[in-house]
């Protein structure tokens, strides 16, 4: 079936039901970014494969609602399929609840899949719909119905992180789970997003491109721990490493049944932002409202707080990471030297290989951003096999990658220049320069929060009168997620405080349309500095270890505590690089390394 | 009656009515912050002078609820009157509608006087004690029942501010509002705060202390406007000029009359945060709850964005202020250098008078602080005739003041070494002017909100490890409150973005308990600097003019750019000022702002 096709037959199942509109969103059952094939059901009905949006079919219309990042990629994806761009993140712009609730006749009804949806999400839904006495039918799947086959579960093998690595056994991660849930007067928590469960058993797997997690949902109570997810992915010798810390083991599909044979005056931790819909509702229906407290996981807190043996592993994880990338950085400008032909894929492909070299690896973390030039004006740009720009002596190439270790998760932004830069390319270098710099030497009270530290790297951009429209940092996760909250790093408006033990990643940019992108990024480890009689203050270590070229500044516009900063971080990462170097790579990052004056 | 008197005849009232607690809030029925005597209730029955604080008495209990800036005063002032002092903004402070709900029995009476409370503060209050069954009346001027005698309305003239001042006549402001009015379905504004109402008919009164406004309301529909006000205030003249605008004057005691007297099916725009309680729930009650839309008062940002006369107008009154600042600083040296014997009071005093010398003066802002040494640790410090510490050769002497000129207000605050100071000292008073320059420089993008912007006038300190407990911008009134809303720069969220037009403070501070205190503080106004590719920019042109003095600053702590914004802003002082002073005068300036190198 093609695109349009698929849109007719579910059009037809649209008047058989009498439904007015279907959403088909983008995620999956867990609120996953990446997801496995059986809940792909928009990327089936759209040929849209960003990891961000969300379709909408009426019966006179087919839209696609997605943001920025995505809007050249949907265009293509798009082309000739009759959907419709509806951007989002743009002044003026109007997501699908409230195009719904402006197109749709009174008393309309609208489909939706419950389960990819969270509960929130359908409450806002049903806001804006009610206003026209317009109603929700939950039907999972409906897809399913006009000829979609859903792929089955993914059947990765689950392994567990030992304490070595994780730091915290999962019998006290419970045992603080149910401090958590004793305190708030509950009885049970039913988690189901996957990074959570992934932390909470100390279990990973391979189920889902670039995020190391399991598919599967956990019940917590005073006394016991299930996991539901299918038996086939857990060996013996996990499943015993869990029943010794008394975690029990159902299959995936068993949740509903077990939760309907739960006690009446259960009460439950649910957080709605998280759960999904047909869950949420489930639990309400059985136990009521006063059986269900839509509260915020304590899980994705204390997740994102790295105990010592997390931030350890992290540093560990950035040596590793480091080495690989110098060592690309390294080929690349030999290679360049040498005219050996190169496309942003074929870099892209050499560093994910370097760093599979690398011990402990465990993959990427990301789709690699690997663009020259213009291309690297889109801060999401992905070069594919049929579309991959070559590589030129001249202006910038920008790369952003990450890897998973047994210890850490990376993520980290080179720009490179090639070769003759412009004026405004160089002075684009540093102003960027600046913003990471000041975000990194940040000293701040405890308290503080996202949108304030924001500020700290956009100041020195915004004297240049130039910006970037994505945020500064995000959350990462320990070998986990490398998109992670609750924290972040943007204008936005957030109620996060930064605490100690928090990893943030620190990433301006500036991006000319049809000319370049320059980003830096590195990752920063939140740190308790001191407590004086004004408070207690909090700064940053930087956690990534990886030259940044120097011949691309234009060193007028530094300050001298900028400069300081900068020759005090090459000369770091030459000292801990060195010792595992070949005498020739040594010898070039010693150049690479050298202080700017 | 003394204070105890007062308590024992207002509990014997409370036990006659069967109430538990009665709320003595300390504002009056148009919210204001400086308030005529009739309404001071709260310091009669405490005999706590400060701006702002609330007093809670219960059959066993009698509270003060304030905040940092008035503990000292409301320690000394309450001694011996058995009143408790109970602390707010600071961690874990509880609030009296808290404390209320939580000490008093179920069911309880609670008594308020709505006329003095926003309708606001009482739902809060409300929300707090139904937990426990507690019930609220609204009994206005309840003081006046146990001996108290209401002084009468003040009766100070009004005064008309021509457009050559306001730039704007009342007809226009009115066409405005009306056409806000019809845009939000309403048909109907009543304003209470005094300063929106001096704003929209152009009017000035000396009713209340430093605020030059008339006790009034406002009532303004589609075809009429009136003001409420006492009728002997009002000469033939003011009358004749707001007569041919469009403007019926009534007595101020006919409010509720004529607001009955109103057809059924009127629609309200009401604010709930400024309008008071009684008001707000006498338009419930007769026009019903589709009859009051509680929406802010869109007098709050017209008024705040000043137009092209009103900012020509600031940059005059700081000229005169300027100038007032600079003789006071010549003199009080001139004076020290001669040993003369001064005090913090002889100090305010004199600046004040030096005012009055001014063109178009019209009075001191609000009451200066004028501190020397240790007492400038205290943010709020308010010297007395009968507690007036001597200036000595040595340390620091903080004045915060400001004037009312026809043209606008100001508000400066100037830290002035007076003979050796000691290496804190200096660096916490370079430290200062680095977050103080910080802001001055900033450029932002429309949207920036004053949570961002006070991150750069807090950066420069908390690098050094220090910090202050107090906001770092108020907006200002042309010719009006000196703190006005609806903007603020302070780390506290706040939905409202900086806008061009708008004059705001910049005053950061250290202060040390027991050792000294430093502030700098200038006026500032935003505008448009341009737009570009990214986005529309915004900044900050500095509207206050009196040296800094370079002396006591630690020059290796400033960057470049510091120093020269530095060289640049005193040598505008001096260029500015030097056509009106003497010679001598003229002779001491240029030696005070010679460029730091």
């Amino acid at each position: 079936m093609n695109i349009s096709e698929k849109i007719t037959a579910l059009r037809r199942l649209m008047e058989q039901k009498g439904w007015d509109a279907a959403v088909i969103p983008g995620t999956d059952p867990h609120g996953s970014e990446y997801l496995p094939e059986r809940w792909q059901h928009r990327k089936w009905i759209s040929g849209f494969t960003g990891s961000f949006g969300t379709v909408v079919i009426t019966r006179s219309h087919a839209g696609l609602w997605t943001d920025t990042r995505y809007f050249i990629q949907a265009r293509k994806e798009l082309e000739g399929t009759g959907f419709e761009l509806h951007p989002l993140r743009v002044p003026d712009a109007v997501d699908y609840p409230q195009w719904l609730a402006g197109t749709l006749p009174a008393g309309s009804v609208t489909c939706i899949d419950g389960d990819c949806m969270s509960y929130r999400q359908v409450l806002v839904l049903r806001q804006y719909l009610s206003v026209s006495g317009g109603s929700i039918v939950n039907t999972p799947n409906f897809l399913d119905q006009t000829g979609r086959i859903s792929p089955p579960l993914p059947l990765s093998p689950v392994f567990i992180l030992e304490k070595q690595y994780s730091g915290q056994r999962t019998e006290e991660k419970l045992a603080w789970l149910r401090g958590q849930l004793s305190s708030r007067g509950c009885s049970h928590i039913l988690l189901g997003a996957l990074d959570q469960i992934a932390w909470l058993f100390n279990i990973r797997s391979r189920d889902i491109p670039y995020n190391p997690v399991a598919v599967s949902y956990a019940l917590v109570d005073s006394r016991r721990a299930t996991l539901f997810i299918t038996p086939g992915k857990v060996g013996d010798n996990v499943r015993m490493v869990l029943r010794e810390q008394g975690v029990e083991i159902v299959p995936y599909e068993s949740l509903i049944s077990v939760l309907e044979a739960l006690p009446l005056g259960s009460v439950f931790m649910a957080d709605g932002d998280t759960l999904n819909y047909t869950l949420f509702n489930l639990l309400l229906s059985r136990f009521g409202s006063a059986g269900v407290k839509d509260l915020p996981s304590p899980v994705i807190l204390a997740k994102a707080i790295k105990n010592p043996v997390e931030t350890e592993g992290f540093r560990k994880a950035f040596l590793n990471d480091g080495l690989a990338m110098e060592r690309f950085l390294f080929w690349l400008e030999k290679s360049m030297e040498q005219d050996i032909p190169l496309t942003e894929k074929d870099a892209a492909d050499k560093l994910s290989w370097m760093r599979t070299l690398s011990p402990d690896s465990m993959g990427d973390s990301f789709q690699y951003v690997s663009a020259y030039g213009a291309n690297a004006a889109l801060p999401h740009y992905s070069a594919s096999a049929t579309s991959s720009s070559r590589l030129e002596k001249k202006g910038f190439f920008l790369i952003d990658s990450g890897g998973h270790y047994l210890y850490g998760t990376t993520d980290i932004t080179r720009t490179v220049p090639l070769g003759p830069l412009t004026p405004l390319e160089r002075e684009d270098y540093t102003v960027v320069l600046k913003g990471m710099i000041a975000l990194s030497r940040a000293v701040f009270l405890k308290g503080t929060q996202g949108a304030h530290l924001d500020m700290l790297a956009k100041d020195p951009l915004w004297r240049y009168r130039r910006n970037y429209g994505h945020g500064t940092g995000h959350g990462i996760g320990h070998f986990l997620c490398v998109h992670e909250g609750p924290q972040d790093i943007r204008l936005t408006w957030k109620d996060q405080e930064l605490l100690p033990g928090m990893v943030t990643s620190n990433e301006p940019g500036i991006y000319r349309e049809g000319s370049h992108g320059v980003r830096h990024e590195n990752i920063l480890l939140c740190k308790e500095l001191e407590e004086n009689e004004f408070g207690r203050w909090l700064g940053f270590e930087t956690l990534t270890l990886c030259h940044i070229d120097t011949s691309a500044i234009v060193a007028s516009l530094l300050e001298r505590g900028e400069i300081e900063w900068l020759n005090l971080y090459n000369k770091s990462v030459y000292e801990k690089m060195v010792p595992f170097l070949t005498y020739e790579e040594s010898r070039w990052l010693q150049k690479k390394t050298a202080p700017l004056t």
